[in-house]
């Protein structure tokens, strides 16, 4: 527990805490509700009225005689920089204080290439966006990587796609370009959070799968991005896929990546004859209505199916959330887990279980780049 | 978010919250950490005296002149009850507001017997307790049960062991015998939480398993007891053991707990010509030095560790401890489930991974028990 607060950037401001729901409060509503003393009230409004974060509410109407002083958050107070590097394209985008996109850009880029050349793209798209909001002041910059990442330093840990990052300092060469905090996390940990704080604040635990060329998840537990002791949690690619032998690229046999991935889809598909390489040709061949490739899909569903069950009976989540490139390929990918998660789960942890596609798509990460940022800034 | 909130019994009293470390403080002191108005931690103080959860603390030593008045908790303020129903047993006991065990009980008692009969027990044993502490008042009780319980309601949820106490209203049995709240949970998570709150409160991510006649698992994430949506996390005894298809008492087939729990070891024993009906029959054949029931507990190790490298891979935690009567059959069940969990799990989630024995054994789940108790009453 004391880790956990000490990795918060300092205790939420009582105050600030109130006002994010957008209600204006004068400051005899503040010292009801907080029971902080007047004093205490003055000097932490302030505070935030001279960080911008909250300003005076001008009444709409008056109701005679000059009505007391009342304060409301302020969204626009800051920009925040999000960006989701993935394996060959990278998004960068500004949010304001509610968590709302207000601007991004998407560009072709190979991670392969390296941090110093992934980095200076994403600086310079960074930049050109910046510029078209001269007025905005950053509160901080949020970046999600293809892979594994060390949550407290934010530096890649053996990260299997992505050559040359191991333990590169991305925060200490974001540092150097932009205002504020960097933090990075694993993109499916932002997925994770960005569907989470936008499509589902009020729901304690849910799970986020992404399918694509690799398979990963994301964990809300208890409202609260579950990252693991070593910021590994949800790897949910290596599993062991009952009954199956086929090598994977971290070196074990029959991971579930190696079984049910765009990646291993398109070797099978390659193997009946049929062209296909990317997360995004599968879905077109599924789209165009060819057989093999809906029923490699469907079984993949079912094999993914089965390692959600055993996560489904040890964490009882009440939304399951399937994200992610293959996701795109119609119904057959989520009817595969549906019938393996229904067949594998108890009853009672599976009752009001909703297993759904991901309603962000492809700005989970960047609202969750986003959203990493904001609980950090506004002690959320 | 909201829901975790409102499940807690009140907001956390902020005084009491700092107080909770036994250093003494003085007013002045309690203003300056807190930010809360003179009159407001005035109140508040008063209250605490009031309840006897604080009390002025006389100094040791007097440096001269009156010293200011200060303030401590006192943990004898109330007692807990606390009761964990097994299978065949029943332990009651009761705590003081640090969580201490200060007296308990343990009596023969057959679940099946049903939830009459077995609360009549519980309260017969409890009162004889209470007895002993005459000036005791009671905070309330914390009660742990051997199947699925709904934690909102502490009612059992389709039990399989338990006939007749399917949605039993526990609480509102025991609420009219004993004073305070009633909380019901299941034993295994309870066992998490007493393991977490008394040997390992400073880990954040922690999966307790009990090994026994059955299988099951408790979850600490972020340092609180992860209950899922259903209270039915942890189920982990129903996950499919990997190429086995022995029929399961849920009516599924492979289940982990119908080919690795005590029940199972002891079913293949018997065939083998031994007798064994009960775990602790296997526990002794293995302490006896029988080859063939120390091959099936290290196989069964095996079984459960290849299930907990899923868990593993999916929550990364730091601890992993195994409890449970099962566990007291010496080193080969730690042995089998340690190699299948290295085998099976990628190298980050396992570089700093502890998995440990029960070090609060048969007190796990009344530790546990009490422990409910003092986060509901103190706001932990």
């Amino acid at each position: 527990m004391g880790d956990e607060l000490s990795a918060r950037a300092a205790d939420p401001d009582p105050l600030l805490q109130l006002l994010l729901d957008g209600q204006p409060r004068t400051r005899n509503q503040l010292m009801d509700l907080t029971g902080l003393a007047r004093s205490t009230v003055t000097g932490r409004l302030e505070l935030l009225v001279a960080q911008e974060f909250v300003v005076p509410h001008e009444a709409a109407e008056s109701t005679g005689g000059r009505p007391p002083g009342r304060f409301r958050f302020n969204p626009t107070a800051r920009l925040v920089l999000a960006a989701d590097i993935g394996a060959t394209h990278l998004t960068v985008a500004l949010a304001d204080l509610a968590g709302e996109i207000l601007d991004s850009a998407t560009i072709s880029q190979n991670i392969a290439d390296g941090p110093e050349v992934v980095l200076a793209t994403l600086t310079e798209h960074a930049r050109a966006l910046l510029a078209r909001h001269p007025n905005g002041r950053l509160a901080g910059a949020g970046v999600g990587l293809p892979g594994p990442v060390e949550h407290l330093t934010g530096r890649p840990n053996h990260p299997p796609i992505m050559p040359g990052w191991d333990s590169y300092d991305v925060v200490g060469r974001l540092t150097a370009e932009f205002t504020g905090p960097v933090l990075v996390d694993n993109d499916v940990n932002l997925m994770a959070l960005g569907e989470h704080t936008s499509q589902y604040a009020d729901v304690e635990h849910l799970l986020f799968v992404k399918v694509a060329t690799g398979i990963g998840a994301g964990l809300i537990s208890g409202g609260r991005l579950h990252r693991g002791a070593q910021g590994a949690a949800g790897d949910i690619g290596h599993i062991q896929a009952a009954g199956h032998t086929e090598l994977c690229r971290c070196g074990n046999t029959g991971c579930l990546e190696a079984v049910a991935s765009a990646a291993a889809i398109a070797t099978q598909l390659r193997a009946g004859g049929l062209e296909a390489t990317s997360s995004q040709d599968v879905v077109e061949l599924v789209r165009a209505g060819n057989t093999a490739a809906t029923q490699a899909v469907r079984q993949a569903g079912r094999e993914i199916g089965t390692v959600l069950a055993a996560c489904v009976s040890l964490i009882n989540p009440s939304v399951l959330v399937i994200g992610g490139s293959l996701s795109q390929a119609g119904d057959s990918l989520l009817a595969g887990i549906r019938e393996a998660i229904y067949a594998r789960s108890l009853p009672l942890a599976t009752t009001d279980l909703k297993v759904v596609p991901s309603r962000t798509s492809h700005q989970a990460a960047v609202r969750g780049a986003a959203a990493m940022i904001l609980q950090h800034t506004l002690g959320l």
